[in-house]
């Protein structure tokens, strides 16, 4: 994790156990800020969503947002009226402590599907909740929303550009497949930046689409995905507008943050000890090169031999094959970092082989595939495959 | 497994340690027809296809075969023309030593990806292979072609028709998506009955896409995968002609026994407890039905969820929100066998769910999903996954 700086101008933070959870461990948060925020969000594509995505995703495209109620435990999905009633009167509760207008609260939910939420432990919480808010307390946040992560996901950024003195600050859920338990992946971004809402919106889905969603299976999204973006100018700095240095400096810090946070989804996997970037070039298309670097991300025949340390490019020539990315065997080539195993399709020999293992023995390393038929690029981000049984498997080229 | 039976008039059988394996074991198998037979086959769509389907495929198309070649240990794929050479020269030495013509002969192989089959090793055994044959020796091939397969995989049934006779027998390997190591999969069919080209590539299309192809994860093909089927004609039946009753008693029986097979293949996962029927209905239509399916089928949170015998159909209902079929959350209907869990997408209550529990418990059970939209209906066979992390993982709800 990296040493975040956790205060952002205007923000407030807090914590309560509701008892949602069995544990006796904080359960839920909020996220507040001093002044209603510019705000955007990137929801599930999932045909299932979830009760409070229902509530919240007509508020965020209405473009303002001042505070963020979330809880785990309990997803309050696949739970019906009762359960858009349940969110609905967890915000309104929240709404009526901070003396706001209901449209300006946001709820997110993670945890069980298809158990009707209890919501009236998180009304109980509601007024500690306003009372303890403190410009510290974005980790606590960040721990209490957690289901089966291993550890808690912070991460920000100062931005750079003259006149910009801003931070952005991202805290996230999630362990992606590799935990199988709970998927959901929960984003909630805060920044003191002055931005308007067109150009957070187009920022947050650039940098989206180049993090979380480079690192999760496609389609295998859960019904209450979510990632949030509120910006409060409380900064004091000057408008950041599109397409000028300052917007291009907020883009990229926003990235950074997010991928960020997005690699330490990946690295937080049961056992999981590499954190793996597959960089396809030379597709016919950025979106072949998307759909090929997925397919060898997510093949699970592929992760297992980066668990083996087996430079095995059979299986990652195999997961191209069956990409839906145009390809010809005989062109591509294929390295791990700067070690070509494949040239045109056939193996460079076992002393590039040897050197290759020894680049699998890194806890991060990259591989590149070029296919040879244009100038499409893509990367995603993946973890090995460490379940106890692999290791009975991942033996069996030795 | 069945108790089959594994003659079948005309067809003889034998194996050899070719040492292409580091094992001592034979690796590599014969099956010989006393005359050219009619034959059908399915291959992968894999867009990178190893060099014995490249030598394979067109002879099958042109319908007649006598003799295929297999080896396990080594998948002469990515091989370039060397592998190619390899292949054509293996099958001809067999042609040769059986004076029979070069492009009767079939070749397959499953194991390495990437490193040259030494074809020398496998020409040497090829006198041994002729001179042994033997029709008892089909279970012998079946286990001489196993990777990571941990047992043997062979069914076969009688032709009930009037006026048939005949055997239909299948010997296959592979251990589908649940060994990570060698995902390839191959089947052989011969059968004594008398039936045309056309018929039997019709009947084989319908009996892979209702078997094999309703386990494994779609897309995520081998290069080397491969089914054929064989009919010699020797039981001197009368011939089986398009839309008689003798040739939908062939395909009822050809579905049997490629199903028992996939079956098989289902059950052979590195502790696999179960194998899981997902039959979907009421979708807009099959090919939404299948689609449903399959995603449930693959999705790692359902297969999670049985390993821990846990009636979250959550999971369940997610998997389907993901998948192109169209779907109405608050349609959907659930059953574990009789037991309905899910109502109109809510939950029926504690009680069921106990009660589904209890069906969970065994090792085979059916998941109806029905979307209440149309007529579409599919299968899907799945297991649980048991991998140590999940063991870890599985108890989380309860």
């Amino acid at each position: 994790m990296t040493h975040a700086d956790t205060h952002v101008k205007g923000f407030s933070f807090s914590v309560a156990t509701a008892g949602i959870k069995q544990s006796e461990h904080p359960d839920c948060g909020l996220i507040y800020s001093d002044v209603p925020a510019t705000c955007a969000g990137v929801f599930t594509r999932n045909k299932v969503v979830a009760a409070p995505l229902q509530i919240t995703r007509p508020r965020i495209q209405a473009g303002k947002c001042q505070a963020v109620l979330v809880n785990s435990g309990n997803a309050n999905a696949c739970t019906g009226n009762q359960g858009l009633q349940t969110a609905q009167h967890n915000g309104r509760t929240l709404a009526t402590e901070l003396g706001i207008a209901e449209d300006l609260v946001a709820v997110a939910s993670t945890g069980v599907i298809g158990v009707q939420l209890p919501g009236e432990r998180l009304d109980a919480v509601v007024p500690q909740l306003v009372r303890e808010r403190s410009p510290d307390g974005a980790e606590a946040v960040a721990k209490a929303i957690m289901t089966t992560d291993l550890f808690i996901k912070v991460s920000s950024a100062q931005l750079q550009a003259p006149g910009q003195s801003g931070t952005i600050l991202g805290i996230a859920k999630g362990a992606g497949m590799i935990h199988p338990n709970m998927a959901t992946m929960l984003g909630f971004v805060v920044t003191d930046a002055n931005i308007g809402t067109e150009l957070l919106r187009q920022s947050l889905s650039i940098a989206v689409e180049q993090s979380f969603n480079s690192i999760t299976v496609d389609g295998d999204t859960s019904t209450n995905d979510m990632v949030l973006i509120l910006a409060n100018g409380q900064a004091d700095d000057e408008k950041i507008v599109c397409g000028s240095a300052a917007a291009e400096d907020f883009q990229l810090q926003l990235n950074r943050v997010l991928l960020d946070l997005a690699k330490m989804i990946v690295r937080d996997g049961e056992g999981a000890t590499k954190v793996v970037q597959i960089h396809v070039q030379g597709a016919r298309n950025p979106a072949e090169a998307r759909e090929a670097a997925r397919s060898v991300a997510t093949s699970n025949l592929v992760k297992t031999a980066f668990f083996g340390e087996d430079a095995n490019w059979g299986r990652i020539i195999a997961a191209l094959g069956y990409s839906d990315a145009e390809m010809d065997a005989d062109q591509v080539d294929i390295w791990f970092d700067q070690v070509q195993v494949v040239s045109k399709g056939l193996s460079t020999g076992p002393e590039q082989e040897e050197l290759a293992t020894e680049v699998l023995r890194q806890k991060e390393f990259c591989v590149t595939l070029d296919l040879h038929l244009g100038s499409g690029e893509s990367d995603y981000y993946t973890s090995d495959l460490t379940y106890e049984y692999v290791k009975i498997n991942a033996d069996y080229r030795t």
